[in-house]
């Protein structure tokens, strides 16, 4: 029996057991070409149908629109937290940055380096435990684009309902941690991105969905790998793009519409959310969130309550083979990422050693 | 029975079948794990341990001194062609660029849409079929550095010797198409940067190693992944880097060291290329190559006597299942890539299709 164990790691995180069954297979010989997917070009039929179909399944899974270009690009969000600004903010105009965690903060202080960007709201001195309303966004009616991340993995605070930018201002989402977590109206969105790692595959590609529009504000004589318009026109084949990682999403995508969509998807998640939401809320205390609202469907933070008990949870989980359940460096406490993939079974797990762990601690 | 095809695709390429196989099996559990590499946090000491030992490894094949990095990054060579000069040419400072072929030339015009970039030789008149001599080259002692392309994957001319820069400008080379395929002396190099899609391992990272002395020159305030020296400074974990990709060319090089190393391997590659082009030049003008001199061990390029025998030679050879014969769409003809992990047995069994089809077609 091969080895597997219950995955809550927060990106790169788990995939389908399907997904890793079919890459093991067609591994030497990919759809009877005699070769690795890794070893075919990137300008054969073969990897263009990869493209394509990923592309197609992406489009129906998400309901994105025809006026919207789908890119497979490289740099992780990171990079494009530069290229954006790079792209769609014209010499000499702010842009606007809702400022909601560690990741919203990072795209905030790239764009800064690269010209004016202001925090239209930011919740830092609140510990990012909330999201800002509407109400609370000091909006700019000339900026380039309102910028917001729709899930913060280190604080586990997530939008529901997107941010309203003032008319005629493009919306640009950094989706990286719960893409393809439940339905969205792509309509409302001139751009979203993606860092694969979480939801939609493994680390190395950046999903990108950008309205055509938007595409037109591109400054002319950018270098080529940075230029959103010249990846688009040359459908992500500008150069040789990471082939593998992306052949690992088209696989992710089509496992994500045997389970129902984005609805069968969505509902999953909540069910395991709600697990583990309950087991803190009737803790009576020994399990804290993080989060006072806007909590994240994706990432559940939560502290004990002191750091040694911490570390003997982290600690004693990974004996039940749960790994990656310690929070992130920079925040301490406890984080249970629960993406698409992870089964309803291991929530279960967790929830019950929550339980065993509190009656033997509390 | 697995089908394998005799693969001479110019890259992504052939891969060694001990490293899919290895792959392959690891491929739901790694290591013990109960996970894919894919699944494998980026800060865990299994992937740390991925890093550090092909670092190790690659140091140790080529002989890397010391006081070099050794960095895993991401958007191909092409990505690097403007990062280049964005950390290395200071403003107002010209850099020279030796135009070889298709990808020196795209490296000198990304070049020249950031800054100054001169042609140190230009050999696009004689259509790239030779190398310029070190005497031919005129070169600016005050260039921020000189940037040379070691082999031209598409025109097929390979430097075995690199170009001198004056005292003190720093040689940089893009050495995507012929990295680790022979030995090299690093320390003549400030900089050398490959894609690993062709003697590396998969698409999706460039390996850069680059002398410390070198980093101290990049300017405050570039993106985050955009910087070299940041990169360096979190030894490529900056952000998620591509985890399977960097896996991958683990494997590889950890195979090249059971070969017998860059010797062993550049041994082997001159038989390879050294079939073909006695192939060629006993033809009697049949098969005609395309570089005059500085013939590429790599990628070997060559015509027939009309456009039609060559689409009728590139079908046959399918047939017989080689493939990745067909010229690049933009030169046309024919081009065997012999990388590090092509059989000798392969090469073999394209000499004798050329035989055969020139007595056919002679």
């Amino acid at each position: 029996m091969t080895k597997r164990v219950h995955n809550f790691n927060p990106g790169p995180a788990v995939l389908p057991v399907e997904v890793l069954q079919q890459a093991q297979a067609e591994m030497l010989d990919y759809k009877n070409t005699g070769m690795s997917v890794m070893e075919i070009s990137h300008r054969s039929k073969e990897f263009e149908a990869i493209v394509s179909e990923a592309q197609a399944d992406l489009r129906d899974l998400m309901g994105i629109p025809a006026n919207y270009k789908i890119l497979f690009l490289q740099g992780g969000a990171s990079l494009h937290f530069a290229m954006v600004p790079m792209n769609f903010r014209p010499a000499g105009v702010s842009a606007d940055y809702v400022v909601t965690g560690t990741w919203s903060k990072k795209a905030f202080k790239e764009s800064q380096k690269l010209g004016t960007a202001k925090a239209a709201a930011n919740l830092e001195g609140e510990n990012f435990n909330r999201l800002p309303t509407q109400s609370e966004l000091k909006l700019d009616p000339k900026s380039a684009f309102l910028h917001f991340t729709s899930n913060e993995t280190i604080h586990g605070v997530e939008y529901i309902n997107e941010p309203v930018p003032p008319a005629g201002v493009p919306l640009i989402c950094d989706a990286s941690s719960d893409f393809i977590s439940h339905p969205v109206d792509v309509s409302k969105y001139a751009m979203m991105y993606a860092g694969a790692q979480k939801n939609a595959g493994p680390a190395g590609v950046v999903i990108a969905i950008i309205r055509d529009e938007l595409l037109e504000k591109v400054p002319a004589n950018l270098p080529n790998l940075l230029d959103y318009k010249a990846l688009a026109e040359e459908n992500s084949l500008l150069n040789t793009p990471p082939c593998w990682s992306i052949y690992i999403v088209g696989l992710v995508l089509k496992w994500a519409k045997t389970i129902g969509g984005l609805e069968g998807i969505a509902r999953r998640n909540q069910t395991k959310a709600g697990l583990v939401y309950k087991a803190i809320d009737e803790s009576g205390g020994f399990y804290k969130g993080h989060a006072k609202s806007d909590r994240s469907m994706m990432n559940i933070t939560f502290r004990l309550p002191n750091e040694q008990l911490e570390e003997q949870f982290a600690g004693e989980s990974k004996k039940h083979d749960m790994i990656g359940l310690k929070g992130h460096r920079s925040v301490g406490g406890l984080r249970a990422s629960l993406y698409n993939a992870l089964p309803v079974e291991a929530v279960q797990v967790l929830v019950t050693f929550m339980k065993e762990f509190q009656q033997k601690n509390g």
